[in-house]
């Protein structure tokens, strides 16, 4: 299996956020991609780089608007003497009538969710290398490969079509399910199984009205944890997508016998679905050592998670999402990745 | 025409904001109360406690929801762990599908549109205190006084049925010109006329679908100005609201000439719509000394605008909203309010 790696993620590294009221340290630290890096070298992993991709790719799943947006904020927002530390945004459209403002540096609350996304000189760049892996890993899985590993950061699944938050700038998950729902001349299904700790918001918003691409995620309770507004059960799909969205809000105290039973819910949700491509959002921030993360999960059960989704015998493309704690972030994501690969000689093609 | 004054105003006093992705020094301060009172002393006007009135009053206007959190949020978010400065959301709901969360802790994204609106642990006692300001005053004018003052803190125009912003947490000139409408007996309209710097969104969302209470409201350009995604031209009323909505951008660049012919316009609005009562939402914040203001008006302007109004003829309801200048604000306030007053004897009644 190929890791994707984009060296040059480092250059996007926000100094600092708010949240519960405090101005905090930013927790999507670049050390995160060289301890699971250097986990996977020992691994004997290959690792390549992503291949370039124009901006149209992105435009498959983002808006123009949003893309634009992204790419001048930092630039508006430092010359409207803001701080250099990067766009926080500190005004929402909340639910009433709204308008979309003009100008770049007074749009921040209109594609952020959050005050913990900060857009940085290079965050664009750093986004746009992240989406090149997801995108290079989706290309490997259409040449024929069985398994990628995108390597992602900043990680996708709370980025919806025109926003950002949760860390998250482009929905790396979406665009590579897009791009191998779209990529291979057939009608294709894609099922997209979400392991993060917390509720991908923006994965699901893409793909709500879709019944060509299934999202289905493991979560902690959105009542008590992060995105709060989304991700609750009766969150199904709309239009022809009604049916095509499956959320299993859990307990933040759950233990791995309720975690594990309701992931093969989900697993099953996907098989019935008869995808084409699995694509894995594998946040390793339900790892009890995690202080970010919600459950408390063992190390061995990434490995768990790993055999039960290559059980599943359908070509499989893993992104990488959230997960925090250094000193074993890297061990979780090889347990997961060689549990997955073990079982390659299995799938039937 | 008599001050309603809420002598506890000073116990909400919040410490920090976040704004231009800073943490700043929260700029609604109880001094500004005192500057204001000062000068009011200064020129004989009397000064009068607030009447207290019971949740239902409130309730008018707010939805039982709101107020339930407004009461117990603080309380809830330090329990969880969060900041003991205050509730700042840090999570908002974007342009999707959403619900509420539960847990009053995890819920202050959904009762606020901003990051500089914090919760402590008194402001619910004195946000009460503002609104029975108002209440009085109103209470005032239908008693047959034709001028009174509402000297609130915290201010009120930015917060909607069920969410706090913009330095407000219920909305002082709504839940005036609410009761002055209810309180009469007969059929009555009552007028909002805005001349605070900022688009008083919160006012304009609460009677956008009606035809009893008219805003309008002149300010500056919400395409660079506080709150962005409100107080545009075309935002016009719905329902049987429909044109019974008016606002009037304005470059914060418009000399005293373009905003007193914008005032003009307004005005000539709210007089065509015949109103029993009119509500002013006064904000010094137009004055060229306000650093948070939009404008740049003479001191000498505020005197100009009060003086149109009291050429309108109608009784007449003063509610403070912002003003940020300590050395000018009380001399704003005063020159405004003595001029209106001067015109007392022409009111036909």
């Amino acid at each position: 299996m190929k890791v994707i790696h984009n060296e040059a993620h480092g250059r996007h590294d926000p100094s600092h956020q708010f949240a519960g009221g405090r101005q905090s340290k930013h927790a999507d630290a670049p050390a995160r991609i060289e301890k699971i890096l250097s986990a996977l070298r020992e691994a004997d992993l290959e690792v390549i780089p992503p291949h370039f991709y124009c901006v149209d790719a992105i435009r498959t799943v983002h808006s123009k608007d949003y893309v634009d947006y992204l790419s001048g904020a930092y630039e508006a927002w430092v010359a409207a003497g803001k701080s250099p530390a990067g766009v926080i945004p500190g005004t929402f459209p909340v639910r009433a009538i709204w308008r979309r403002p003009d100008e770049l540096s007074r749009r921040a609350g209109w594609h952020c969710l959050d005050t913990e996304t900060p857009i940085t000189e290079h965050t664009f760049e750093a986004a746009v290398g992240s989406a090149c892996c997801a995108l290079t890993a989706a290309d490997l899985l259409l040449a024929g490969e069985s398994r990628a590993y995108a390597l992602c950061r900043p990680p996708g699944h709370h980025a919806g079509r025109d926003h950002c938050g949760g860390y998250c700038y482009f929905n790396n998950a979406a665009l590579a399910a897009t791009r191998l729902r779209d990529g291979s001349g057939t009608a294709c299904k894609v099922a997209i199984l979400d392991v993060d700790g917390h509720h991908g918001n923006g994965t699901q918003s893409i793909f709500y009205e879709s019944s060509d691409v299934l999202y289905a995620s493991v979560h902690a309770d959105p009542n008590v944890t992060y995105p709060y507004y989304w991700g609750y059960a009766e969150e199904t799909g709309a239009g022809v997508g009604a049916g095509f969205n499956l959320n299993v809000p859990l307990s933040p105290r759950a233990d791995e016998t309720t975690y594990f039973g309701a992931l093969a819910g989900a697993l099953e949700a996907a098989q019935r679905f008869g995808p084409d491509f699995l694509v894995v959002s594998l946040g390793t921030d339900g790892s009890a050592d995690d202080r970010l993360g919600p459950f408390a999960l063992s190390t061995g059960a990434f490995a768990e998670m790993g055999q039960r989704i290559a059980e599943a015998g359908v070509p499989t493309l893993v992104v990488q999402e959230g997960g925090y704690h250094l000193a074993t972030l890297g061990e979780c994501v090889a347990l997961f990745l060689k549990a997955l690969q073990g079982k390659m000689g299995t799938i039937p093609y």
